[in-house]
């Protein structure tokens, strides 16, 4: 063992739209200290690089000092893996329309190996390091937020394809033709249309247009209801939540079905909000898996709600990049 | 260099329903003799295999001897590249219903590695050896024959996951619910019901049944009709044959959008009898690509059609899994 591989810490950097927390992060997957940054409050990536160097000073005073730290690792909506950049991040004040090289920038900072990768696949490393998916070689993340996202694990290897971009599972087209839902990318019926947060809001709307079946959704503005008021009432028994988790479950098993040709995962993981439902959604995934698998996978794989708790997985996820590097 | 690598041939054995066609293959792709049997004149695949090996014997003596051989490659239908078997192959009388360690029986006859996998992956596995894929880690290959068969390559490895059947791109549903047109695997709205050769010849009695459009198709019986007549009558310009060939393409088309979210490719390669029509399917395919693709990958992606001769590149394929062992 050299020198470089007894350095007992990572740090991982969960970038979100709205906050940046850095956390310390030991090989038990541990989260020792974190501190965080408003994303959005700077103007230039080096203001917002500069403001993270100085919260990271005190968490890695901590443990030790920078000379107990192996790596860093973060997840970053559009994150480039191959080339450590976001690239035209459309909910970033700094990051939409250019290509910001924020491992290089980070690296050059703290003299340290960054690496970096999207919040999806990001998910998928935890995952593989501290979650569910130890041991696995063949897994599908998908994750269930405000969109929907997906880290795609093949022999043990996050799958980032040609461009670093690969695994963007939230954009298959499930409802082709007129009748798909519009998509935050501008296409039509994709699955983050339907099977995301504002997805089975916007399901909870419809259900509720065109149906007079009574439910306690009725009482909430309908332009305001959001996926956690569907949940609440599918908790409390509310048949019409329930058919909104059953419509979703339909879909995200439908679209299982297709990935599983493409790689044959041990296991579909879904990690994010939508997943506190539980069984709710889970076993209609379940049920429509069966009924549209091909036949040689339809008893094969396992569907898993991650492991990992919410507030520390992204961080883990992300630190989880510095220990591959 | 030890003795094993340098033996200079490897034998490529491509098993299909009807013929298996053994080849003796050198480094540079050369198929330098070839011998066949006929697959299914065998009660037992012991039989099958003892009357493979006595035809390998005089094309295996041409080059010297078995000692000249570094080892063999199968591509067959139902094939698992783990396990070395054929997995209950609907179409071989002496392997349905069963798993036939074909592997494992060449290898101890012949004293040499064997390797086995399907025929797409083999096809796959050729075209990164010796064909347009040469020097590519991430692409994606789509045989058009009497079925849609897929081998897929990501970091330069073809993609079995869990199970060794990985790869099944034929069986993703494009037409969900009713409208779905019925697929040899039981399902509906399968990729292969409407772009293999039976589903071309499928498209075209549909297209005759509901129009009037005049067409020299209408001189075939349309109950026999093939995908060769449409290629033939689409050569000459028949317009209602190019429009069956836009429908294949466009669907194809909206299929890679699909799989491009998965593996970002660098390039789509298209194989089998389909793709003599050239451009006449291409330029569907591409056009309905970029219509339908997430556009992050929107402009990245080749398509391009296998360059290896379609009488060879079976037999290559298949010999080509023998280098990797």
């Amino acid at each position: 063992m050299d020198v470089q591989e007894q350095k007992p810490f990572v740090i991982g950097l969960d970038l979100g739209g709205t906050n940046s927390v850095f956390g310390i992060v030991d090989q038990r997957g541990q989260v020792l200290a974190t501190n965080s940054i408003k994303t959005q409050s700077y103007k230039t990536v080096e203001d917002f690089v500069e403001a993270g160097y100085e919260a990271m000073k005190p968490i890695v005073a901590k443990v030790g000092g920078i000379g107990q730290i192996k790596a860093m690792g973060i997840g970053a909506p559009n994150g480039n893996f191959y080339r450590g950049t976001i690239e035209n991040a459309p909910n970033l004040s700094w990051g939409h329309d250019c290509v910001v090289p924020l491992a290089e920038m980070f690296s050059e900072k703290l003299g340290i190996p960054v690496g970096l990768t999207n919040d999806a696949n990001a998910a998928a490393i935890g995952e593989m390091q501290y979650g569910v998916a130890r041991g696995m070689k063949n897994f599908i993340m998908i994750t269930l937020g405000t969109g929907v996202g997906s880290g795609i694990v093949i022999n043990g290897q996050v799958v980032y394809g040609s461009d670093g971009f690969a695994g963007e599972l939230g954009h298959v087209t499930m409802v082709r033709g007129n009748d798909g839902r519009m998509c935050g990318c501008g296409r039509t019926g994709c699955l983050e249309a339907y099977c995301s947060a504002t997805g089975v809001a916007r399901t909870a709307r419809e259900f509720l247009l065109n149906s007079d079946e009574p439910s306690e959704l009725r009482e909430i503005n309908r332009d305001k209801i959001t996926s956690l008021d569907v949940s609440i009432a599918a908790g409390k028994g509310d048949k019409m939540a329930k058919s909104i988790y059953e419509f979703t479950g339909e879909m995200l098993g439908a679209a299982c079905a297709d990935f599983a040709n493409f790689s044959s995962p041990e296991a579909f993981i879904f990690f994010g909000g939508l997943t506190k439902a539980g069984d709710l959604l889970m076993e209609p995934i379940k049920t429509s898996y069966a009924k549209h698998a091909f036949e040689i996978f339809r008893d094969k794989p396992k569907f898993l709600i991650s492991s990992l708790d919410d507030a520390a997985a992204a961080v883990l996820g992300a630190s989880a990049i510095g220990w591959e590097l």
